[in-house]
């Protein structure tokens, strides 16, 4: 959990497949091969959920291929310094795309943390949010707290003080009422792995919830990824792998003490154990569009725009 | 909040209004009812959205009329008791009755605490899952950790390990996924404020999600409830009043650090600030019954039953 983030942890695992490349000390193509995938288990397995490290690897090494040992450790780091550019393009087109849901006076619900601390830069649920700011719309996000790791209080809060954005902080309890009571016009979250073939979304645990209760309230629900988010493969949700983290994360709080440093309370009783299950699969009934670089797409409509998604000779 | 939980608050109201007469020292009914009139404005306020002091204090007040000063002193603490003696008895009431709705392999969520800890004894969503135990049931209960004051994850949990009863937390983030992978089979939770009227129940921030949810997945949601939460007056739950707590609960966590002391850490960023709606409430429609002490009733069905629930000369 060093990195984090869809985004993040796709070039994270480019960068990383093209460092083992340049740390293989042997001989021959079949040795090199065999060391690659060693490289390439160890990031993709990493974190089980997202897709991102998966993608960014399978295209690195589909470009590597006929190469000689020499070209391919040039190669590998080209691109994944072009899966970085990528990421980045992804999220500015997102932006522009994306700003056009909100207007002035728009009140946003977003969920964990789709920022730019979560990608190479902007991030994909908070990238119409700057964009839109950029263009001086006045608005509000409620960031929903996500704990249990607490990434939308931490972190999407910081980015958007740091930014300078009106918004409040809420207990994940808290969003329920508020849509109840009108008091949010949308939601947008990003995603760990959307399924190509049947538009679902993995996300944060807590998403599939906002998603239940958006419908329910007729309140939009829309969900941002760049196109290393896409899963061209699995045919099912149930098939997606969810991450069960440690129960510690549920029975402890982490954050900063009264004298500055880095602590951990227990929450919990503490003699209890927890599950915790740390992403959920929102089917697409519930999503209003997909804020993809190309443009907003009903999710149940990926397969059919494969072809303008970049992914032409998938069958 | 030294004193928290429908019941528990309700009891302390009574004994608390019983202890203001006491304190009386002047002379005449007049100046006692004024005096009594300012000792029941503090204790109803003291915690806006619930109904069980206001209740109490007004079955007290009702049959002390009449009487002289001395007397209504002498009958305000009988009448204390009798309120407290009446919680018990009607939390053993719902757990008698709300344990058939239990059996072997039952898997229950519930949300913040409605147990013992809340009540004079036995607490109200938590006596069919006693009174179960006690006639060796087997089944598991979902503690939701019920952010921002974690009452499910550190009080209900207690509660449960207390009385060997299989149970795990879950983030208030993970109920939906549970209920979408059919790891859930009911739901019971408590409530601060039911409208005899409407049926609408106020409880903790994150009960109407859950209602919600429950629904979604067609799996049976009930609320348990002595009488004294039963508002008779108010013609909608827009009517009641939500207590807005300070951002900080929602900023910080409280719990124990690793050198056993009682501690809060600062979650979020601390330049940020939250919204704190601390209770919500979750309409007639999503509710499969109130486990009253008198039996399960329909939400809207409550008004129907005022003779049998004690209050046959409301209009």
């Amino acid at each position: 959990m060093i990195v984090r983030g869809a985004g993040a942890i796709g070039a994270t695992a480019a960068y990383g497949l093209a460092q083992g490349a340049q740390m293989f000390q042997g001989n021959g193509i079949k040795t090199f091969e065999k060391h690659m995938a060693k490289v390439y288990r160890t990031l993709a397995y990493a974190r089980p959920t997202a897709i991102d490290p998966v993608n960014a690897m399978e295209m690195m090494l589909s470009k590597m291929n006929g190469l000689t040992v020499e070209n391919r450790k040039l190669q590998a780091l080209a691109l994944a310094e072009r899966f970085a550019d990528d990421d980045v393009a992804h999220c500015q087109a997102i932006g522009d795309i994306g700003e056009n849901l909100i207007q002035d006076g728009t009140r946003i619900l977003t969920h964990c943390n789709a920022g730019w601390l979560a990608f190479v830069d902007y991030g994909s649920a908070t990238a119409p949010i700057y964009t839109a700011q950029s263009r001086n719309k006045k608005f509000h996000v409620f960031c929903s707290e996500t704990r249990p790791r607490s990434q939308g209080a931490a972190l999407t809060a910081w980015e958007l003080a740091q930014q300078g954005i009106s918004h409040n902080i809420i207990a994940d309890n808290a969003s329920g009422h508020l849509m109840q009571r009108g008091e949010i016009d949308m939601v947008i979250v990003g995603s760990d792995r959307t399924l190509g073939r049947t538009g679902e979304v993995t996300n944060k645990i807590g998403t599939y919830t906002k998603a239940v209760l958006a419908k329910r309230h007729n309140i939009p629900f829309y969900v941002a990824i760049p196109l290393s988010t896409i899963d061209w493969n699995l045919k099912s949700g149930l098939e997606i792998p969810i991450e069960e983290r440690s129960s510690d994360e549920v029975l402890r709080a982490w954050g900063i003490s009264d004298k500055g440093s880095r602590q951990s309370v227990t929450v919990a009783n503490p003699k209890s154990t927890a599950r915790n299950p740390s992403f959920d699969v929102t089917p697409p009934e519930l999503i209003t569009g997909i804020i993809s670089p190309v443009g907003i797409i009903k999710p149940r409509q990926l397969w059919k725009y494969r072809a303008k998604l970049g992914y032409k000779d998938l069958k």
